[in-house]
């Protein structure tokens, strides 16, 4: 029989932080009947965001076109989406149900290219683009073409998104952590850059590529262009691959934050020697179609030998799933002011933007509110990377500690921390270890995705366990 | 910039047969506006066969529930496809936007562990269920989780389905090939798999697992209960995982034959020390959902630890899509008699089935009637494994060579053939040399997807064409 000593060791040393043994214990509570608050994971459906009805509209015609032949069902369908919906099928009479070309569908490939080339008034190719089951599968598929060999590394922020470090993990590369500059919102800082590089460098390690998550997960930071461009130097200078993940590109929240992709600003450096992949996803902004594992990936400064073999590696997967590409062409090409549908789609679109703003900004003043408590307030995407602190423990001498050992001592903590506030508060959050985080701080991260008034209570009822569980530490201690 | 050098070696190693050069070639001609019979690859609605209703019915009620609210448009659905869409809802109010558990929603788990059991007469397990992207994804993840260095080897038929020769390279292991009987109706031989496993570890090689096709890619047999009862034991005696790819299971066709799965006779061995995974897809038997990319792995004899790192493994790609998941649940859930949705099913079913099989033997006998050409007429799943013969080359010595060149200037050979069967009929094959061939024979394989008078003229241009290539061939000679 097949034993755990058996399994690949790199799947043994993967871990995926937000859907660890936080998340099993709310599952079994929520199966016992506590209320769980899922703030451990951007799943914007699973907390009351509603679709928006243009792409649902789409995917229902397509699934079932019987229900263009039928003129009473269609009074429920906008116009234009019937004729997107007829469109469609006149370009893929195929439909739903049969493998596509590898790289997706070509004229939704083509419409991905139309929609980068108009956000960023730059020339976009559709060959370069491949459409992927979200954008996790893009990263993944990037990350195993990249890595030749068990000294190969890859640059990860710390907080990270796990993805990267389980991925790595998985397929046994190595990660080479730079932390983000909490001080100074969360943006790379290049000292630190080139002091994580120079640190690997000399450990053997061979660097291949930088990634980078711009809005920022966990950190809901927005990078500035000029951060973007010394990024770009950097990743030439040191002869890396940049892995832009762009997928919180919609969820821009802060005055005078804006979302600059690292295609529109390699093309402004006029910048080609740098190859970039970059991801996006059905997933996040204001879509939320998390469930239909959709998104792509678009290629930069690629040679066709290059292209040819990440096709194929695309080809043994056969293709992505076409409900997801179809979900995928609806985010790149919505409604247009004049279409039937424009009124509807601008009027939810605006509601759920409005909403996460709205709430970036109660999560992130309330929590700064909480004595021994503090938050970046997010800027963009979905989460705050809340900073804690608890009372030192008596019995415990931190300062004798290397940073290995304090940070092991404070992962306990913040699991410890983070289990108690879901048994009593049925909150459910991610320990900040589980992104990667410097010894002497206390962190977690939280979404803001439940609606308005669930998000004032979890702001009360985090206040109030705060302060009690810091109470009851100092006792104890 | 990234150069070919600089990619991973496994992948420019691996090699996926039925997206190759051939298939890039009849996309071209096709895109001139020459007609293509794509017999590449078991992709059934894009050969005109058409979804099963019910499926689509209830992916397009859960895409766009407001379709439940307006009795107008309930008249285009049966009325038991409406409640199940209700039901489902209810277990799953998230609908299809929102990520699963890593694993798959509960209740489609219960569901397929329920089919398992109605089938097999079996116990089966709703938590050794994993829902999955298509079967590929599932074979994949089980490699993956298997393969601890590049000495460990994976029992693979020849001829096989290309994703485990490209998923092993992928990942860096090495296959162990066992050649099929193609003299026994493609069944596995138990002297041919000693003596391969025999040599493979006399090279230095440690197997881990054999995977098994059933019914068969790309040869379409049917295994007998005594043929599965052989690997089981031969699996026990050399401490191997089984890897059981069932994905063909409702296309039997010739009379006599029937599907058992290996998790019923492992039962009825009452065998529980091998561990098995098993896959299943929406892809082929009569539903054909490829574009949906749903499907499930079920583990057998599997240690609790064992089974956390797999479902470990699923959290890192989140969860598989739901539209496949649900398509899934249809699947293994369908109308029963009562239901209104009953009769339309069973009459579609049936249709897809009768016709597969009438194509099959169509394809088998009128083969057969060509001179230099034959096969054995499919029992099962979507292809015919062709032989042909070729006149000899005048120049060439083969019996001068050894099995490798040999089987290189016969790769030529196979590939120069159907590359000119595809140039003038348009008819687009498989060399059988993408299957893995012993050396001495040529091969293709071809689907007989095709609507029945397609099938019926691609015999005839297939004759056509064999009598003129081998002439022509016989001519430079």
């Amino acid at each position: 029989m097949v034993t755990k000593e058996l399994l690949n060791p790199n799947l043994l040393r993967a871990e995926y932080a937000v859907r660890g043994p936080i998340l099993q214990r709310a599952q079994h509570l929520e199966e016992q009947g506590k209320k769980i608050i899922y703030c451990n994971i951007g799943n914007p459906q699973a907390l009351s965001q509603a679709p928006l009805s243009y792409v649902r509209q789409m995917l229902s015609l397509l699934e079932y076109p019987e229900l263009l032949e039928h003129p009473q069902s269609l009074k429920l369908y906008p116009k234009d989406i019937v004729e997107r919906a007829l469109l469609v099928l006149k370009h893929h009479p195929h439909g739903m149900g049969a493998y596509t070309q590898s790289s997706g569908i070509p004229f939704i490939r083509r419409a991905v290219a139309e929609f980068i080339a108009k956000r960023d008034g730059i020339p976009a190719n559709k060959d370069h683009i491949i459409l992927t089951d979200g954008a996790s599968k893009g990263v993944q598929a990037a990350i195993l073409a990249l890595l030749k060999n068990r000294n190969d590394g890859f640059l990860i922020p710390i907080p990270q998104y796990p993805l990267y470090s389980a991925t790595i993990s998985l397929y046994g590369g190595t990660q080479i952590g730079y932390f983000l500059d909490e001080e100074n919102h969360w943006q790379l800082n290049e000292g630190i850059l080139i002091e994580s590089i120079t640190k690997a460098i000399q450990e053997g390690i061979h660097p291949v590529a930088i990634a980078v998550i711009n809005p920022g997960n966990p950190t809901g930071a927005v990078l500035t262009l000029e951060n973007i461009r010394m990024i770009i130097g950097f990743a030439k200078r040191h002869g890396l691959a940049i892995m832009a993940d762009e997928v919180y590109q919609e969820n821009v929240y802060a005055t005078g934050c804006k979302f600059h992709s690292f295609a529109k600003v390699m093309h402004e450096l006029d910048e080609r020697d740098v190859t970039l992949f970059s991801f996006h996803s059905v997933s996040k902004g204001f879509l939320g179609e998390c469930g239909h594992r959709g998104g792509y990936m678009e290629l930069r400064n690629i040679r066709d030998d290059v292209l040819a073999q990440l096709v194929k590696q695309q080809s043994i997967n056969l293709c992505s799933n076409v409900a997801g590409q179809i979900a995928t062409y609806m985010m790149v090409a919505p409604p247009q002011p004049g279409d039937e549908s424009f009124e509807t789609y601008a009027k939810e679109r605006e509601q759920i933007l409005r909403s996460l703003k709205t709430k970036a900004e109660i999560l992130g003043r309330e929590i700064n509110k909480i004595e021994g408590m503090s938050v970046d307030v997010p800027q963009g995407a979905m989460y705050a990377f809340v900073k804690f602190e608890l009372p030192s423990d008596a019995g415990m001498d931190t300062s004798s500690m290397n940073a290995g050992e304090r940070r092991a001592y404070e992962t306990k903590r913040e699991t410890e921390y983070c289990m108690s506030l879901l048994e009593e508060t049925g909150i459910c959050v991610v320990p900040g270890s589980g992104f990667g985080q410097p010894a002497g701080t206390l962190h977690f991260r939280t979404t803001f995705l439940p609606p308005q008034d669930e998000i004032e209570d979890l702001v009360r009822k985090l206040k109030k366990f705060h302060e009690r569980y810091t109470k009851a530490e100092s006792i104890v201690s």
